[in-house]
């Protein structure tokens, strides 16, 4: 569309060239007519309900500019993969939204379109479609992801149950503390990590691990499910609100990598941080008792570690406790606004 | 995820409160969940296939900060309903990025929801899912739609053959002449245009009219269809290029409204920015011969109005002929970069 701060060129337009030679490459499969269509075609397996998910990232909000572009990409599209695993839901593609300040650099782009071509590749995830425009503001990417579910086997947030176990996959609160080391070195100090420690706190944030090995594990077995990126105590205030009731979770139960115990010995209060922080992009879900030791065999033969953390009950609101007394926040949860 | 310059809050988050408020109430369809969960679903039709296509806007980029939200909304769902249209699809739903800067008042976005909410309605294209974010950068909004269309049955535009008629709905260049209005209104003046020619040139580029009326019409009878949006001159030149094929074009035969010929009567240069201006949300396609006259009442039944303005030939580059004279332009099309 028209405006005074774009350019026009003959022949391929700048877009067309940047779209022919960064992501064309991506699009490799027959029905995203290589982005050379107003619009990519899927033919839904008979049977199957789709399940469809968005989420973006802005430059200065969700990572740092400086940040690698591989990663940016990657992380991107995993945070959507992640809403996919949590779902129970099998990844199918992806639409890519992307808007450029002027002076991004080629380099960039090419460095970008080559940390997603090896997600696209390595969970399956193909790329159907996608827009690009120049932006007066900060970089930002929004990925709109679809997956398939057996009709009606979606996981839902709401469907907890009274009793029900609270459990975990991997480990919470690296990303929250490696945001916090990759902005200010010196923190890492300050919590006498080894760097190993540190660089693996930052990884955790850079480059999440969605666990999308789970998720026929999670629609056979869990009763809820949710990722968790807003924060353990705020996600899991959101999974009871929407069930309508209420858990308990266990401090020492909480699953910490070495790295953020280690962090945690040096500083007590970073408890808060690592239950609230977010950016885990683990999967928070519930199930019956009955069904824990069927979960356990398909999350150890998926090669997720799972822990149990605590039960759903009656009544509202989440309680954390330590040694026996209530932990409380200054803020619960991770919100935009 | 964390940020500094995000807040934590306790209980419903200022997230969660917009979205329970503003976009909650247009998440009507039951697989919506209420924008409570992860996720949406959608149970695709037996023997159809999706149509996916992602488009988004930029506030001083696509959109002037100070125009109207509800028409904002708007625009950004007829966008994306017009690809749909112009591959004959029937739209099925929408998930919908926004990114808001901090000072962005409620009143702007009740706004913007109660546009939105009245396109979704008229078109039937359901709310599905969504993300909001707080941005640093100008306001921005990315919109993933998906229709329909019996399997295979998507119109390419890649399909066009030679010798098949080129047609377009509506009028061109009007969208194109209303944002310069639309910036300066002096310009009305300088153009010779009555209020009302002025008020229809800015209105066309304010909510441009998507053609989802001969959705099916193009799928009996195309063989290949694109929408307008980066003008006439570059879009068929897209859809010669993916065709492999030329075409030839009367402007004398081009479709213009009573205001852009004023306009141009008052200013004869304007013929380029008509034709290559953009915005339109018109649909250019081919057809053979043998289907105008069924296509003509699937049009007229359809409160379609329609054009023929040429041919596709063989070779390659779209021709203007004025008056036996080939028209050339300064920029064919409009390029974000």
């Amino acid at each position: 569309m028209p405006s005074d701060q774009n350019q026009f060129r003959s022949g391929l337009s700048g877009e067309e060239r940047l779209i022919e030679r960064y992501f064309k490459p991506l699009a490799t499969v027959p029905t995203a007519f290589g982005l050379g269509d107003d619009a990519a075609t899927f033919t839904p397996p008979a049977g199957c309900d789709l399940v469809l998910t968005t989420d973006g990232v802005i430059a200065g909000v969700h990572f740092l500019p400086g940040d690698p572009p591989q990663s940016i990409a990657r992380k991107a599209l995993r945070m959507n993969l992640s809403d996919l695993a949590a779902k129970g839901a099998t990844p199918a593609g992806f639409l890519l939204s992307i808007a450029l300040p002027a002076n991004t650099p080629e380099s960039w782009i090419a460095a970008f379109a080559e940390g997603l071509g090896q997600d696209i590749n390595h969970y399956g995830c193909p790329l159907l479609g996608g827009d690009t425009d120049r932006t007066p503001g900060p970089l930002s990417i929004s990925i709109t992801a679809f997956g398939t579910v057996p009709q009606g086997m979606m996981v839902r947030r709401a469907s907890a149950k009274r009793g029900d176990i609270v459990a975990v996959t991997g480990t919470i609160g690296d990303a929250a503390l490696g945001v916090l080391i990759h902005r200010d070195a010196d923190l890492a100090k300050k919590w006498r990590l080894s760097s190993a420690a540190s660089e693996h706190l930052q990884q955790r944030y850079l480059l999440p691990q969605p666990r999308n090995a789970l998720a026929d594990a999670l629609r056979a077995h869990a009763s809820a499910a949710m990722d968790v990126s807003d924060g353990l105590a705020g996600d899991l205030a959101k999974l009871c609100r929407a069930s309508g009731l209420a858990a308990g979770i266990e401090v020492a139960d909480v699953p910490l990598s070495d790295a953020a115990r280690a962090a945690l010995s040096a500083d007590p209060t970073l408890i808060e941080r690592i239950l609230t922080g977010g950016d885990d992009y683990e999967i928070l879900f519930t199930l019956p008792a009955a069904k824990l030791s069927s979960l356990r065999a398909a999350a150890a033969h998926a090669g997720v570690p799972l822990a149990e953390i605590g039960q759903v009950t009656a009544g509202q609101g989440v309680r954390f406790l330590r040694e026996g007394k209530v932990l409380s926040f200054a803020a619960p949860s991770y919100s935009h606004f």
